[in-house]
């Protein structure tokens, strides 16, 4: 029989139809890195080919070498084809019935690593502790320009998960406004708070770790699991287990748990899907406003098995043919990849103290 | 400068990106069904292979023709891999904070002609308005069942929008609540509606056909515009002119003037756009409830160019590169084709009156 579930913070419906069930082989879909190049001539991300993107805003690189040429090991650049402009004023305006305003946001490119065959989840851990922390940089930077109101940290793995380019990078976005899906999180957030007077993230994490069956990793700082009511099957929520409400107010010991669970969920999904396609977002409360009550940050790793179509655009419920428990299941049962030694694949010198 | 516009009814927002933009021609998906057999073995859809469907719950057939197997134009059967059950109860039931029911539900197939090479834009106008009005003729019978309280009907045309057979089909999905969706737009209706006592809807067609610049096509009761806050390139909505809640409460005169509307828009994008794959979505009132304030029904085509990954997953908010103003202009420009003698490609009787 199949179940309908109810998102405790959003109260958005899903369906888990496991009737039409999957384990991980039955998925087809593939996004493997391993086959490509290190180095790509034509990769704007690759190093030596700088000049190909527009003037870097951020970069982690070794002492005395230039901007906007090799000697880094993170960069950050704004992106080539933005789909917001940084120039200008909103221009809050009505046409008739409609509102709108001009587009204006941050739209930021983070090249993850120099190597061209490499992903978040098979570069070392202290690189990936670099890239999360220049997250943090860019995102406490962007959040003094008072016009933003929201910035979404986000990663494309794949064609199918919508990357144009296969260099691995992640991107960041910073919105004029709070996006209807915050809003919906902060009002569930809010509602069970006035209710209970509890953070409803904090109780679910209670919950997840009491029972243990969704739970796929732990480690002191953070919790991974696969949410109650998943829209996609492995849907994979990070969590911090100590009451947070923003990304950006982490020091450097929880960033450095941070990045340890995420290449240990990453690795777990690659490992038992065969290296799928995903995106995974960032939420965080809005900036500049106090959200201590109703926001608790998490990241959502989603990887791209299935199709949205009709019915999901239609209704916004989701069917999920995975139980979130089976895949919380497979992916404690993966079986993880021998750590790389720290720097040993990096061809540019070890990080100095920022 | 990218714009950012408001959804009037949901408030959500969306970037209108045409610093990217992209004229048909940019978009290189296409679901051609041209090349296709008239008959294929294989389909469980095609006439002579009724046994590979469960039993037909409705069937336009010629007068004497035997259940379930050949002699019909338009046949209706359940879904054999169903999101959700016919039998049993919801027993909405708590697991700490959780709350979930029993997933019932319908889900069936409105099997379109019996040819495995046509599609609804391709097939005559008499067989397009007997599938529509076999939309109603199960959207009616599913309405009395007191389960039931929204029903959706939809279509996904192409692998790329997730149909997983080839021969052309529709969906109908009845569930046991109102989507979060539906919800929204409900909200969003009625809060116009207190505030200027006017359906929002019928106040957006009077904008629409008095600028013209979205019209995309007109008949005496249907108009076809491309939304201000269109999350698609090309998305268009085709809506009854006339103030009407809900689909099931159409005559059979309006039936032909919408299934004409929807061929119509239809070809206009399979010309413009290359036969793209496209979701089509039919909003309508919740059943058992009256809405007569609250919503007004209608349809709206997505056709799938772009992939919506990251951003778009983690905040709500669609990046559409194609202005709805340049969309509608391609399409009022587009060339239809000289329209089929009815019945001439039909090897089945005419429809008999029902």
């Amino acid at each position: 029989m199949p179940q309908l579930r109810k998102d405790p913070v959003t109260r958005e419906w899903v369906i888990i139809a496991t009737e039409r069930s999957r384990r991980p082989t039955d998925f087809k879909v593939s996004e493997d890195v391993e086959g490509r190049p290190a180095f790509s001539e034509k990769c704007p991300f690759c190093p030596g080919n700088e000049s190909m993107t527009p003037p870097e805003v951020l970069a982690y690189r070794a002492a005395g070498s230039a901007p906007n040429g090799p000697g880094w090991w993170v960069r950050v650049v704004p992106n080539k084809f933005p789909a917001l402009a940084i120039e200008g004023s909103l221009d809050r305006t009505g046409f008739g019935m409609y509102d709108m305003m001009n587009g204006i946001g941050a739209h930021e490119v983070i090249v993850e690593c120099v190597e061209h065959n490499r992903s978040l989840n098979s570069i070392t851990a202290l690189q990936a502790q670099e890239v999360f922390w220049a997250y943090r940089d860019r995102f406490l930077d962007l959040i003094q320009d008072r016009r933003f109101k929201y910035i979404l940290l986000f990663r494309n793995h794949g064609k199918i998960a919508g990357a144009s380019l296969e260099h691995p990078h992640s991107q960041l976005i910073a919105l004029p406004m709070v996006p209807q899906d915050v809003t919906l999180k902060i009002e569930g957030a809010a509602r069970y708070y006035d209710y209970h007077e509890r953070c409803i993230y904090c109780d679910m994490i209670k919950q997840e770790m009491s029972f243990g069956e969704r739970v796929v990793t732990v480690n002191d700082e953070f919790v991974a699991f696969c949410p109650f009511a998943a829209k996609y099957p492995f849907e994979t929520w990070i969590m911090p287990r100590r009451h947070e409400q923003s990304f950006g107010l982490m020091e450097r010991g929880s960033m450095n748990a941070f990045a340890g669970i995420c290449q240990d969920v990453l690795q777990r999904i690659s490992a038992s899907l065969n290296s799928p396609p995903y995106n995974f977002t960032l939420h965080t409360a809005p900036v500049n406003q106090d959200r201590e009550r109703d926001f608790h940050w998490h990241l959502s790793i989603m990887p791209r098995l299935t199709i949205a179509a009709g019915f999901e655009m239609g209704t916004g419920v989701y069917i999920n043919v995975t139980a979130p428990e089976d895949a919380a299941s497979f992916l404690r049962a993966a079986t993880l990849p021998v750590p790389e030694l720290d720097g040993a694949h990096i061809r540019m010198p070890a990080p100095v103290s920022k």
